[in-house]
């Protein structure tokens, strides 16, 4: 069975779709409801945020659009201290995508939805012509604990920044699919709440926090030199990625700085709690290859001290990077 | 200028576009922070809602897709009684797109937003391969005053249904153009701020409320019937249309109880208030044709009396209705 341009039409399949595939893996008291809107309790500080995913393939080694649209929202909200609890899942189903197909991605969301704590709270579904793609938004709802000030607006000078692991994962398994090499570079797609968690858990003095995702840690490291008025500065050596993503990228010609990952973050550490919070980073699965990769420093931009001891300006991704990575 | 692939890359290109375009139409303190996630305060109850758009053309008589997509989520915000405050936009362009047409896109966006009372805290863009067409995503949050508790399973025996106006002109309006048809006939899309505001405010009995979109409002009806588990009667002289909507569906053999309109709803009113509620429904704009179109009974799904004195069953819609219609 595949998706027809019945399935959008507000009607009986549309209900059926509903039924039989969406209300099965998402089902919960507020969803279940099925009224224009969801009505939820909310009370204080807010973090709200949103994402369109079109990675293509729609499944690949370590994850599929189904598990990435989720991690992508709950990591944006994480990301501004925010404790994720509520995700809206808007479809785009292309006409001839498998239902089978559309069930696993499915499930795969409320998988990754269950582990974060998150609840799916409204969705929307629409078919356009097509070849059998899907396009999946999502928009989440974090509740953000008294006292928590994070921004990428808030680092100095001497704060020291973790990087949670390996560069270029995502960005390289993509890729090879595309291009139909068989390697075993896997996609590092996940959510990082026990990071975020044990940060705060254990009193770190969290500055800034930011998911590497497309544009690479290039972009997001002179979005916060920006935002916070200072310098960073790389130490190239400290840069962590897998070997095999490593040869990947010298024989293609690719800088894992400005590749895209799925399930890492950079965070601002007041320098006294620099080595604390990378232990504690070290201790959960997400973060378990962190490394303190660069330093805040007086000045403006991103420079970065290589291994030969010279240094080199990074600036933000210029051109395309990699289109559909996410 | 058109959108290319590097528009999405995350990196340089993707912030020109923030700035020129999104920035400039939707600048507002929140947004422009950004940050992962937008920060704000609520509390109380909220309703939350998404909706993807994908409507072709992406610009046609009486609207365009910016509009719409912003109408369509505050709308069903505001079906469960909350005021419209916040709303989240992601868009998925096509390759190809011209970055004029997207600037007006934006701009009618922003217009209709400002209209609606709603900020918009947070966005993303994606790019895919295509023709130079667009998909938006919206989700909303409304927030819902003390005491109010609409449902569509609040309806009792006697109850009467209100509709704002006029049956069929979105759906009509997009049909015509798909076909290449040249008549007058006008999408209704609109924000029922309007509508919902004076009831609310003089104290009308408010049970349910709808709007009337994809799947007509045959579907509509049934759904109020399922979930509050009566019978509704529509009384089918009393059902608005403009000459030129019917003469188009007379023609094509379609039926307006299974069309889609943007700008219309239905209210479910305790029978006391029935009278007042249509007139104050016609003293705004958006409602200035509205009708008494049906009653509660007991019993079971949705009949209509029809004008020779019969009575026939109103199922919900089978089959495709109109594809991209929203």
């Amino acid at each position: 069975m595949r998706i027809n341009m019945s399935h959008g039409s507000g009607g009986k399949a549309s209900a059926e779709l509903m039924n039989n595939i969406f209300g099965k893996h998402f089902s919960n008291s507020i969803l279940n409801k099925m009224e224009d809107a969801a009505v939820l309790e909310l009370h204080g500080r807010i973090a709200c945020s949103t994402d369109s995913f079109v990675v293509t393939p729609i499944v690949y080694k370590g994850g599929d659009i189904g598990k990435l649209s989720v991690c992508g929202t709950v990591n944006d909200l994480l990301m501004m201290g925010a404790e994720p609890k509520y995700i809206t899942a808007g479809f785009i189903l292309e006409e001839g995508l498998k239902l089978s197909l559309l069930d696993n991605i499915v499930s795969s969301m409320a998988r990754t939805a269950a582990a974060a704590g998150v609840v799916i709270i409204a969705g929307d579904t629409k078919v356009v012509e097509g070849k059998g793609g899907i396009y999946i938004n999502t928009a989440g709802i974090g509740s953000i604990p008294e006292g928590r000030e994070i921004s990428a607006g808030n680092c100095d000078e001497g704060d020291v920044i973790l990087l949670s692991g390996t560069l270029g994962d995502h960005h390289a398994c993509i890729l090879s699919a595309r291009m139909g090499i068989d390697n075993n570079i896997m996609s590092d797609c996940a959510i990082l709440n026990p990071i975020v968690n044990t940060l705060f858990k254990n009193g770190i003095k969290v500055k800034a926090m930011r998911d590497v995702t497309r544009g690479g840690l290039g972009t997001v490291l002179n979005e916060i030199a920006d935002m916070s008025r200072c310098g960073i500065e790389i130490i190239e050596e400290a840069l962590p990625a897998r070997p095999e993503v490593r040869s990947f990228c010298d024989i293609l010609g690719l800088d894992p700085l400005y590749m895209g990952n799925e399930g890492k973050m950079v965070a601002v550490i007041a320098a006294e709690d620099g080595e604390k919070a990378l232990e504690l980073m070290k201790k959960t699965a997400p973060g378990r290859e962190a490394a303190l990769i660069a330093r805040v420093i007086i000045g403006k931009g991103v420079i970065m001290k290589t291994r030969l001891g010279g240094s080199r300006i990074v600036d933000v991704l210029y051109g395309e990077g990699l289109p559909r990575i996410c």
